[in-house]
């Protein structure tokens, strides 16, 4: 593993996360989700990616770059209170044995993704689902417009609170 | 006019364009409201910016560069039909006499703009407001993720129609 090769070295979990971050992203789009990554929730945690359906519904993907990167994380459960259906995205090193079966599964090959198991669903009350197309919307539009003006970049980011 | 001097020439056009609507999405984001620009809406119009306020209201902001820019626009009140208030913004040269005084003022100057003549209100119908914060935040996280995954990019333009 620490040999010096020709070929490059294995990804770093950062660099696993990222790529399958990416291939999931790709995967929602290509369904005509709309994905925000990095998605900050009123209960403090963030979502690695909340789509927008084109019904209005909303889909967590949490990404697992590793069996310890699941272990470890016990707060998983969470995301549920936020979504109507919820998915696991990982690559095809993982584990896949460890990730519970009441949870929806997408599997990153390269930069495509793939639906490996539907998601049960659980839709959200009315008022909680439009508290969150709110916030997902002041996200995904106060960040764009950040990095359209470069100068007011961070006041806009601190007004919109889109961190 | 035309004197070639050590001063910049004046801007153009496009370039006054640019500047009032940054200016004017500045002002926006200082207030809490969210700008999306060219905000494509469903009578095939385009909105310079269409906003989103803390409150689900939206503000139309329409940029008119010069006199011939709103002379030659007859199409503007179409923006009512998308928006609870509809403004005009128009940098210090602008002669503002020319606009009606039922649609709000927003003027530029340099980099930030002020208030000058708040708008009407026309509240949206319910359905048109959902449909609308739907286009909106697929239009916003469908730009962005655009932007996150360049070789994705021009698939997820297409998919999500966000153009």
């Amino acid at each position: 593993m620490s040999q010096s090769t020709s070929q490059s070295s294995p990804p770093t979990a950062p660099e696993r996360t990222l790529s399958v971050c990416r291939a999931a992203a790709r995967f929602c789009a290509q369904l005509g989700w709309a994905p925000v990554r990095e998605m900050p929730l009123p209960n403090g945690r963030r979502a690695d990616i909340l789509a927008l359906l084109p019904d209005g519904g909303f889909a967590v993907v949490e990404v697992k770059s590793c069996a310890r990167d699941f272990l470890t994380d016990g707060k998983w459960p969470e995301y549920r209170a936020f979504c109507d259906r919820l998915y696991f995205a990982v690559d095809l090193d993982f584990p896949e044995e460890l990730l519970p079966q009441e949870v929806g599964l997408l599997i990153a090959d390269g930069p495509d993704a793939s639906l490996v198991r539907e998601a049960p669903a659980h839709p959200l009350a009315p008022a909680r689902r439009r508290a969150l197309l709110q916030r997902y919307a002041v996200v995904a539009a106060g960040r764009l417009a950040a990095l359209q003006d470069p100068a007011g970049q961070s006041e806009i980011r601190a007004a919109l609170r889109v961190e």
